[in-house]
């Protein structure tokens, strides 16, 4: 699969603060700068208060030609939104692309990383 | 300075899900399991819904015995929590204890580890 097939949809709850929207299309930005190698498509997208909704980035994704979708939860806890909310959404939009591949990836907080950078954060200061 | 005399307090939202607090207790043991040569006492608190509270968070450690506490914000936005509600509980209480430095460290959300971490998890999945 070459990486025009595969996309990467980061996911993130949403806010009513612009910023906090806009910290995570920064971010998303970033990691497309750091993998067009991998993920030909990389876009954000958010459980509420923002747009595109989660529906709407997997659409995007497979309209701009992704066979797969690597759905990642920027999340810090497995609260319900990461473990039934992220899910219901993917399932419905797996049903309506049989075809496409769509996976959901372990949310941030479930990274193995995250001390090491927390580490690194209490240094920084 | 000696370990002893330095505390890390990580401090997160709070959740009226109990398993996402203890999502933060468990990652702030991990942390005290890597740290112990630089942080005598590392705790966590809570900015509302779960115990300690921040103040009570940051009296523990100066109980302890720290000198020096540096608080690590578990946000992945700079939302209203980490840019108001954060500093103003911090800071009161480092108007009633002068001799101690409290210092906040760069939330999560700012590290520049962060799109790494998040291109090998979904390498991961």
């Amino acid at each position: 699969m070459v990486s025009q097939d595969r996309a990467l949809l980061v996911v993130a709850h949403g806010s009513r603060r612009e910023q906090s929207n806009e910290e995570v299309r920064k971010i998303t930005s970033q990691i497309k700068g750091h993998t067009a190698n991998v993920y030909g498509h990389v876009k954000c997208a958010f459980l509420e208060l923002a747009e595109p909704s989660i529906p709407d980035g997997i659409e995007q994704c497979i309209a701009a030609g992704a066979q797969e979708v690597v759905v990642l939860p920027y999340f810090l806890s497995a609260g319900r939104h990461v473990a039934t909310d992220i899910p219901a959404e993917v399932a419905g939009k797996q049903k309506a692309h049989p075809g496409v591949s769509i996976i959901i990836a372990p949310y941030l907080g479930a990274a193995e990383g995250i001390v090491e950078l927390m580490l690194t954060l209490s240094r920084s200061r």
